[in-house]
């Protein structure tokens, strides 16, 4: 079927209209109406170019929430009607270990939700800037929030779990003192989802003007980390840190304000490396340095389940589809509180 | 007392004759005849001033081994005659959570075993190139290996705790693949630990030459490191890697082996640093690089019975008090087989 998307014809053209092609719902494939789709960082990197491989044209988005249109004869778990979710991952092999274990986003087939190869036309995905999209139904979630809350659930599906995932994997709870660096649309997920899972936040930011913002957003303790006598106050005090800055930085300023055994995880991948961090600092507390990406589609469920039960979603500003460019030149200038949502009915 | 030692007198004196004087032992001390102490690549860099900060004279050494000649008044756990060990900790805070924990190793007030401010004359902290030392009980070892194997235990006190202990804290065990990097003073005690605790152990090193010595120290696989193909063969199939390869390298080839949820722990320091890693080399299966030091006084005495049970011990040269100078030589070479361990008694 042939449906209205905002795509790029090439690295140097806007986000303009076009129609796409979408696939003939398959036995298992679950056919989505979509009603909203967040606007993350990832999809101006590709629709420019920026990463190497983009294949054009490029239809971005991977914070896709809607309802159910229409589902395959074997999908059991989704039915017309329902409103749901699709993230970053729109399939896997479904047979290695990483699958198995419910880590589809580690598979070494992992699908992304836009430019990986597929055999629908045009031979690459094509994401959810667009009115429509089928999805096998492993990779399509539940979602049981409010209806009003729909577009604010969208920047769940990438933001949302990236940051829970390791949230969950390094057990951040009760009792636990847990930074989180940068408050942008994955930091100002990170501090919700923290707070409501019980750790004590203290949030870093480069900016004295977001210090009530972080406060208002769960943080119990708020640092400007230009602020040496700030962070020196933080020295191995922190179990855990949840680093959401792409940009290259000085790692070691926030490795030193491990204890023994903490960790930091970086969540973003910068476009040339962070400056090496000092050894000694991973060695003189038995400190590590690890890195997350996205969520497995098990975990992914849990995170929205989780949001709902804790009325979790995202801090939007929703913007009309002939407004993404404007969009992208304001999230360049760090401009969003804290995310992008498309509403796609104004396509 | 005073008692025949080993030191330089400044960074570019050789190692040589020198007496120095040892505290009377308090209620608390344990006086100990030193049999053998070990060389460690630490106390050259020490001795010839190439890290900041050496206070002279310095008497380096920090695996000893020897036998209680005295006890203080309040000492219950060790007596005269016992064989004993002292590692590279000689004091700590005692009141800290570190020490609570059993992790003196990680107390900022942590007193090295030379080259550390103490009370005693001259100021600092003097090591085993010596005749006698004493000791606070709680930093003095139980040896209870064949005193014909004293002189192969003494390198246990600091290559055996410094493989060890990260290998333990990462539940190395059955079931378990585990890389050891570089094949070492320290790396040849992580195949044998690795190996007794029975995980399947690959190495790795640079030299073809070292193949046959890594499988008879328990490697079921060594892998030369400069051949792209054997590396190839172990992507993503690690679950730890132990690397104990000071020299700045490049981090990233054995990143890439270990899979997702895999650790890398670095227990070398290199004096400039490594080139950096690839922050998709963690963030793509979920891996960790970390660092570990040396180990707590607890688990020094559970290395040094699990040894015991065991049979293991270091692969030792023996040389005398004179011959420091050149098996300093022959280390910066690499040409050791794997530690050079010193007759106390040719001083």
């Amino acid at each position: 079927m042939v449906v209205k998307a905002y795509g790029a014809a090439a690295g140097d053209k806007p986000v303009a209209p076009l129609n796409i092609t979408r696939r003939a719902h398959g036995a298992h494939d679950v056919q989505i109406e979509i009603l909203y789709c967040g606007i993350c960082h990832s999809d101006l990197h590709q629709a420019r170019g920026e990463w190497a491989g983009t294949l054009y044209p490029c239809v971005p988005g991977h914070e896709i929430v809607g309802r159910v249109a229409a589902v395959g004869g074997h999908v059991t778990s989704h039915k017309p009607g329902d409103l749901v979710g699709v993230g970053c991952v729109v399939d896997s092999c479904q047979h290695c270990a990483e699958c198995d274990d419910g880590f589809e986003n580690y598979c070494n087939g992992m699908i992304g939700t836009y430019n990986a190869p597929t055999p629908d036309a045009p031979g690459h995905t094509l994401g959810g800037y667009s009115q429509e999209v089928v999805v096998h139904e492993r990779y399509v979630l539940k979602i049981t929030h409010p209806e009003d809350q729909l577009a604010a659930v969208a920047p769940l599906l990438c933001a949302g779990i990236t940051t829970y995932s390791p949230l969950r994997h390094w057990n951040v709870g009760p009792g636990k003192k847990v930074g989180v660096v940068g408050i942008g649309g994955l930091g100002h997920m990170g501090i919700k989802l923290a707070h409501a899972m019980g750790a004590h936040v203290v949030a870093f930011t480069t900016s004295e003007g977001k210090r009530a913002d972080a406060k208002a957003l769960g943080a119990d303790e708020v640092v400007v980390s230009r602020n040496a006598k700030e962070m020196a106050a933080q020295a191995a005090s922190l179990d855990f840190i949840l680093n959401t800055v792409a940009a290259p930085h000085d790692l070691d300023a926030f490795l030193a304000l491990l204890k023994r055994d903490g960790t930091m995880v970086l969540v973003g991948a910068p476009a040339s490396p962070h400056p090496s961090p000092n050894v000694f600092n991973f060695i003189m507390r038995r400190r590590s340095l690890a890195g997350s990406m996205i969520g497995g589609i098990p975990e992914t469920q849990e995170m929205l389940d989780f949001c709902a039960k804790h009325g979790i979603t995202s801090e939007i500003e929703m913007i009309r589809a002939d407004e993404i460019e404007p969009a992208y030149e304001r999230m360049l200038k760090g401009d969003v509180k804290y995310r992008f949502v498309m509403d796609i009915a104004t396509m």
